[in-house]
């Protein structure tokens, strides 16, 4: 008897072609971070009717640069590295559910498909782009260092329109690196039916967050930031910039092994 | 009240961020084939039990380039090219499931995001990888003509190994450009539930294929076809050439809107 | 003792290291083509001093994009194709020497090593960028036909900023796909001192053309342009658009195999 | 009067163009490195004529994965990272020149256009390549600290053909990050003729190397290396491994502010 193997396709009978493996997912990285005010209104455009704008500053977005190294609990992507690291920059908001205060994913682009298999498999809504943020070094003149006065730049490009393009300039140690992007998670995941107009073959609202976090200390500062849009993509128009927080920097580990689902109107008889 | 758009993610009030937008999406582009025969028993352990082999020929597989150029209804993605030209490679076997014989795709990479959230919603098990065909122009010394004795070569790689190197040397027009790519598809889409071990949320079979197929003449001769592995993505070793039968040429257009549910499993309370 | 071999590094003993072959080499692909008016005090700006404007429209220039295969004799690179095939993009201005009008090319963006080392040999400015250009098939609903009312689509994109976005719309068969590409190059070669400040090593000034030309039918058409500049790349900011003479689109194919020296101003001993 | 700028081409009013700035360039990265022996016959094939073997272990090879973030005086590319961020690897040998043992790089892949610009300037015979090498982070499961037991991969490919997987294990500190690239580098730079079969325009041999050198701990250990070729890249034919000397982990930082004419062969006048 057949006995296919592999967490996302394609499954074969070793599991060893699966875009994905199981669960645990490890995380080591740098997180640089924007945060600013838009209008409430734009954050409650973008939020599904479910949802309700946070109670404190409602208008608050956190543009945020990963850039990951990352790994299965056997560590064997660290050994051909193609398969471990990559770039991801994505657009949070807070909402509330429930009474509950949660962080919202509305935007996120990646550089490789097992980063893009995870987030769809999480509600991540992820396309591809291309990403950079200046990497801090610890040797030669071409690099800044964890302190104050280090400028970090960052971009964000997909189908070859530049998208964002941020500069942060650290200032000092911090507490945190932000608290829009503070909160579990709340994702919505869905599967169209394959026939057209039919409706919903998944339709979930589900939560997750890291677990086993290890942080390094986090520094914040300054921020300039400058949005775009364009045919196939919209941050500048659905998010824009009213207002500067400041921009943060901390190198993070965390991992990830499952949500909890919320809400569920699937119709999988379609 | 919001309301949010979007074929799949990212939903937004205009809808133009989505991956991909509302079906019908035509497609136009070139199909380079090899056709090959492995040890049936190779076939039936890469299917589900669900399904079974093929009455005849059971261990035929089509490995299949097609370089294409797609669109949505209205066009617009022709005029940004970024956004409608990709590669896409993938394997084929034929199965039967109540009676019926369908054509599976059990491997398949693809060069763009777009083409990769298409296949998902479909059951294609796409991954991203880096793919080349020989193009044939009309003008120049740069290329074979569409002739007998034109030779084309193909090439998968994914996460920097080499999958499977083509050549194809035309001889003679065909009837056809193969058997196995020649039925409906039966295709499995899944989801797991965010909470590991829970089972899946999404479990279905469905059947889908092209409509308003534009065919160009085909073209039919001999192919040399080498397979590889790597640590992340079988070929070689799932599907083994035992016998060439053949190599394939065809232009063609076609258009896709839409399937069937066969069968679900489902279990959206997870 | 040694024999190493190989027309540009890396030489090896066989030779089949080197980035580019012994030429000839060949090309078979498309071009379209936007000709423009800018100002020709823009054009005079951008040619060295031993050159002069053209006597007529000398402000005229041309935005290329060509969708090619190559190879060399041997053909082999078109069974490995992709080594064969790349884009290029590039802006052409015409100039005086001696008495003779010829074509000049001053920005260029291609996406393959072996074309930028072409480039380098030939005087080409090349630097590599992320090019597309809608493609004409015979087939489907996701192309334009080569006919009247066919529309194309073109961008350039280079560190991910956006620097060309075209649209040309055929009308009618033409003679010509324009007139600013019509010339033997005039190129210059240079490469300076090891020593910082001591002057070029190299300082030629070269002229190439193509032979076996193998021409397609001329559309002639409408063209929309709009260009864009970065940190690292002028192009609206050297040659705007003042007037759109028209856009081109043909089919070609050709052959380099050398070019003459006209002046030389090197100095080895540096 | 034109005064046209830029340190490479293409050459513009402003200079902004050019694919490289004007020396100094600074450097700061890591660099992992594998050293092996090959049969010193191996070496001796790959260096031209005027160049012996070196005196003791003329068989050494280094293979270095170089991670580099880089800018120009002004630092500005630091802020525009894609600009700033590449990855180089490359195979380095030493050998002699009038009484003097040099290292020498044979074969080298990058993943930026300024990187193939700046090498090609410096006699580095540079292609594009993908290239990857695990990094060392400080948080989380998906990382080695610097430490013994500390493993990290790296990998080579060109044209989607694998060269080189390595695997190296660090096990203490170490006086040096390896003896094979320790010396000033010999280089050629040549360009040939634009008339075929004319000789050579340039044809210099240079030396240089970095200054302001800013090292931190080195780390050796053990290795592992699997060398591939392709039809295009020569790496396991040229240089086979016949043992491994050592594995070593070091993050570096260096500027390059030119080099020094050793002996020149050219004909300017071809």
């Amino acid at each position: 008897m057949t006995d296919l193997k592999g967490f996302l396709a394609p499954r074969t009978p070793t599991g060893t072609s699966a875009i994905i493996p199981e669960m645990p997912w490890h995380y080591s990285g740098t997180l640089l971070t924007v945060e600013y005010l838009t209008d409430p209104a734009n954050v409650r455009a973008i939020l599904p009717a479910e949802l309700g704008l946070a109670d404190e500053n409602p208008g608050a977005v956190a543009l945020i640069w990963a850039d990951w190294q990352s790994c299965s609990e056997s560590g064997a992507e660290l050994l051909d590295p193609a398969r471990s690291q990559y770039l991801e920059a994505f657009a949070v908001v807070r909402c509330t559910f429930e009474g509950v205060t949660y962080s919202r994913c509305v935007a996120i682009w990646v550089t490789k498909d097992f980063a893009m298999a995870r987030g769809w498999f999480q509600g991540y809504p992820k396309k591809l782009g291309s990403l950079h943020v200046t990497r801090i070094f610890n040797r030669g003149k071409a690099s800044p260092r964890l302190e104050a006065g280090a400028k970090l730049g960052a971009s964000i490009s997909a189908y070859d329109h530049r998208l964002a393009s941020a500069i942060v300039t650290l200032r000092q140690p911090s507490e945190t690196n932000g608290f829009v992007n503070a909160h579990k998670m709340i994702h919505s995941r869905w599967v169209p039916s394959i026939t057209p107009g039919a409706g919903n073959s998944l339709d979930q609202l589900i939560t997750m967050g890291g677990v086993d976090l290890d942080l390094g200390p986090a520094w914040s500062g300054d921020a300039e930031l400058e949005l775009g849009d364009s045919q196939w993509d919209e941050l500048k128009s659905i998010l824009p910039v009213e207002t500067i927080i400041g921009g943060y920097y901390r190198e993070v580990g965390t991992t990830f092994n499952g949500g909890t689902l919320l809400a569920d109107k699937s119709n999988p008889s379609v």
